[in-house]
């Protein structure tokens, strides 16, 4: 099968062997993959992944041994858990350490023509869901993450720094629980792409954005967090969001001083996801796509995700 | 008067003005200071800060214009806020923006003949503590502030990194609410001196400390809050309690895959640090005394607080 490669360099390759079913698990034949940060880190050498990159999909059902499954358009939870330790029985598999992840750690990812996963990690996308909302689910449930993190009570000030894809689907999450929330970029165009309902935006942290209560990193890059550690107010929160993949200095004497609490936050439920897309069907995803190309012009669409003006870039599989 | 002062260098001066009391203050006379990891940072650049050394002290009330408060025997919260700021009037003075810290920013400190501090920061000294237990209360105090910080069950498994007098002290507080507590440091002494009730000790983190739920970063070094992510179970809870004077290089990629809540924490309130000292009588401070010297061999006591096999060095000022 044709399967977007990485192994040191990016490659598209035509050789790859199918995945063949086990018990439990599906293949997926996968129609639109997204291109997120994390790949594009990954490319840098981000936890020395090697094998088909990608883990933001909507597909169909293609093989499984269970009928009800078959032939229907589902969406996946990335993380594969060893199904018996502490984290998987409390339905935490994000978080077992023995944990493989599809397209990120130890598990072929869904830039191909097919690609598994246990049919415990399968949802189903409803029929009126288009394909082109459903591969959202995946980065929109990274952002509900932090409502599922965070005790909200809907009086904080926040600001979310960076104009990326996951800034604005944080800021866009943030602003169905709370009325006063800031997204801060430097890029006009994302900024006007964020617009939704009474959440603002700002070329840069003025002084409306300080002592924030609650300051959500997402800019992807170091200096980020010693920002969003300056915005916040003493005894506020911040979250990390942003991995970046190589060490970097930052001063946390801050952090102490003002008794600041950093949550780091990663990948969400799929269920919350989903049901954020139900409970707002306004939610203006088609902003974010900067563009469309064919898995066989990969190279061309990484090169477009790179570009700093560029949000979501989505691969066509087939 | 006789003070230890900091240009740059450390000299004991014997012309420094004393200072005379204002309305709603009080002139106190310190009997005993300890030196602590801050003043330590303070010298080695911390904050820029210029002046009188000195912020933990138990001491006499010398003059103030509440006949209530004279004569009586003290220690004294060491933040001074503006007063009527939003932290001030929830009497989180210690994160007033425009504060004044003795000691440690724009307020002359405690290692001298005569400090000055405002009454409302005052606290009275029971008849039954002596200035040795009660010179403590400061740094006790921050210990406790975990506990105000955290809402723990009990249950939680902590482990304390850093057998210095701050991690020796939160290694007690915890095991006060906490059944199964360990304090990890390189120092065979040390790790004997913290020995109390079920705390348990070890040389360095094995099998047994991996996976903690909490880890207090008590090290004093750059490399502790790394160690920390590592112990920490995935959703677990870091304390930092270390203040590092220069930024340093962390990766922290781990905070986010493992979403690690990273809690800064810093001053507490003394009614808790006093209340710790009440409830448990048989707290073993004693043990943490390294040793006392006048204020006249201050900088002979500086150096031996430096030794990294010291514990608290006390100044007996008069």
């Amino acid at each position: 099968m044709k399967a977007l490669s990485f192994d040191g360099k990016l490659r598209l390759r035509t050789d790859v062997p199918e995945p063949s079913p086990s018990p439990g698990w599906a293949v997926v034949r996968p129609r639109l993959a997204g291109i997120c940060g994390t790949d594009l880190q990954i490319i840098e050498g981000y936890r020395g992944f090697r094998g088909i990159l990608g883990h933001e999909f909507a597909g169909i059902v293609e093989r499984c041994d269970d009928p009800a499954w078959a032939g229907r358009r589902v969406v996946g939870e990335i993380n594969i858990g060893c199904g018996h330790c502490e984290a998987c029985r409390a339905g935490l598999e994000r978080h077992c350490l023995e944990r493989r992840v599809l397209g990120i750690a130890g598990h072929p990812g869904c830039m191909a023509e097919f690609c598994a996963l246990p049919l415990a990690n399968l949802v189903a996308v409803p029929d009126g869901l288009g394909d082109e909302r459903a591969v959202f689910v995946e980065p929109l449930s990274a952002a509900c993450e932090i409502l599922e993190q965070l005790p909200l009570r809907g009086r904080e000030r926040a600001v979310v720094l960076g104009d990326g894809t996951q800034g604005i689907l944080c800021a866009w999450v943030l602003s169905t629980v709370l009325a006063d929330v800031t997204l801060v970029g430097h890029h006009p165009a994302k900024r006007e792409a964020a617009r939704w309902h009474h959440l603002k935006t700002s070329p840069g942290p003025g002084r409306e954005e300080r002592s924030a209560d609650l300051v959500v990193d997402a800019t992807g890059s170091a200096r980020g967090l010693a920002e969003a550690v300056d915005l916040c107010r003493p005894r506020g929160t911040v979250v990390l969001k942003t991995t970046i993949a190589e060490p970097f200095d930052i001063d946390l004497a801050p952090v102490v001083r003002k008794e600041i609490t950093l949550v780091g936050s990663r990948c969400g439920r799929f269920r919350d996801g989903l049901q954020m897309l139900h409970d707002n069907p306004d939610l203006p995803l088609e902003r974010l796509v900067t563009s469309r190309y064919p898995l066989e012009s990969a190279g061309e669409a990484f090169e477009r995700a790179r570009q700093r003006e560029s949000l979501k870039v989505l691969l066509e599989i087939q």
